[in-house]
């Protein structure tokens, strides 16, 4: 219960006071930790910003039309969470402390669990459009050690921009999963990707529009890399040259994570195959970071 | 673009800092202030507890099943804002510091706009069930003076803790609307109000079970008080001796606002009425802060 209080600035203080005092009992240590810090910040922004009835009613507007707009196909919580650059902080501070290992970056919404393998060497285009694209490469350990047998999953757009779950239907396009050798390696045949805008026809996007951003994502390729007693790795593979680097929509791009792609017209593949028409090549190397068990709170 | 940084909380930083940028070009000073605000907290929050990729997918999980619990008749969002305390929160720095004036509290979910008129001295009751309760004041200025003609919004739950929009149709029970006398006096008959339960059956009742805290509300009748030349106010009135006042789930208590409940067996009622059996009365002033205009962000 709260008590008169001589100022705004106790009264205001007195109810975060009583609001943490509430959550003290939360048994779990962790849940505890979290709630606190969650509270406290929230209540922070409140009062740092002078929150009107007006603003929050609009808080509660934009967050009911996000939860409406989302189901299977469309998460518009993940869309707010990467404009915001919450999910790749949260990549980072995930991420094991290994020098040398590869950045991880966002996950993003297109990730499906459990798509078709295919054989090294394959192609996992499976009729998406566009240029076709070579990309080859090497896993390893921190310590230089080939790591054979590690699961890659691959994903990403066409050249309009869009994943196959993006289309009507059930096709598998543009996705799979593939092992590396025993000395590491990896080869397969995709479709170059291009840029795209994330969804951009909800609240994630009117916030874009009113602060004066685009929904661009540079073009980009997913890897998901993992292996028994390694960390697994959520990652990209950006296009060098694309001229949405500089301002990814959600954050994701790394320098370390940025390949040229070079590009060829006929000739002959890096797998020995004879082409006709353009095509594209990039090379990829992946740095695994040994898992040394498990880490509380992870 | 981020580069490549020495230590972790470089690369932390790094990432913030690019968000921040990136929201820099917001046209709007307003909104610029409040997503800066937002994100540094936001930011701020997943460092300090160092947020795990798992429980960052705990969080959109939790939102979306709030989003899909939210309709016309459940607000789940507003529920979570009460709970964590950033309803009462905003209800404090939105009102205006005037001394002596009544306090603010939050509105909650179950106010309806356009509720019927009663004349003074009528029954919103309609047939709620519950203890008879005559309710009477006076509405003044911070000036002492008289606020003639001011419109009251009431609205309360019935014996069983439900409002009326909680049972299914149409009907208006327990709520209504009726305007001061040339002395700012009002009176009106309904029912006492009794404790209940907030909706706990979605994401903000796992929050308060995992966190150790009830869902129960004291008892309590919602004003909301409008005059021309006068900040609107919304409140409550508590029932005292009420067990849930010192831990009302959503921190709306303010001891100014407690007030006794008399209780009487037959006799005659203050508005010279003969009753028969349990009724009860209470007497609740209500002092509005005169409004200076509007003032920026309100």
């Amino acid at each position: 219960m709260n008590s008169a209080h001589e100022n705004a600035a106790e009264r205001e203080q007195a109810i975060t006071d009583e609001v943490l005092a509430a959550f003290s009992a939360t048994a779990d240590p962790r849940l505890r930790a979290i709630v606190r810090s969650l509270i406290g910040h929230l209540h922070a922004f409140a009062r740092e910003v002078r929150l009107t009835e007006g603003e929050w009613e609009a808080g509660i507007d934009f967050l009911t039309r996000a939860g409406h707009l989302t189901d299977d196909r469309r998460q518009e919580f993940v869309l707010l969470s990467d404009v915001l650059g919450l999910s790749t902080l949260t990549a980072a501070l995930d991420a094991p402390d290994a020098p040398g290992a590869t950045e991880a970056t966002v996950l993003g919404p297109f990730f499906v669990d459990g798509a078709p393998e295919i054989p090294l060497g394959g192609d996992l285009a499976q009729g998406a459009p566009g240029t076709p694209c070579h990309v080859s490469g090497r896993v390893r350990s921190t310590d230089g050690s080939p790591v054979g047998g590690a699961l890659l999953d691959v994903w990403g757009a066409d050249e309009d921009g869009l994943y196959d779950v993006q289309y009507p239907g059930e096709r598998c396009a543009g996705r799979g999963r593939l092992r590396t050798d025993a000395d590491g390696g990896y080869r397969f045949w995709t479709v170059l990707p291009t840029p795209y805008p994330i969804p951009h026809d909800g609240p994630a996007g009117d916030l874009l529009t009113a602060c004066g951003r685009g929904p661009m994502r540079p073009a980009h390729l997913h890897f998901k890399a993992a292996a028994p007693g390694f960390r697994t790795l959520v990652t990209h593979l950006f296009v060098a040259g694309d001229p949405h680097l500089a301002r990814d929509a959600v954050f994701g791009v790394r320098d370390s994570l940025v390949v040229e792609a070079a590009h060829h017209d006929d000739g002959t593949a890096p797998d020995g195959s004879r082409r006709r028409g353009a095509w594209t090549s990039m090379a990829f190397d992946l740095v695994l970071a040994p898992d040394h068990g498990s880490v509380p709170g992870r």
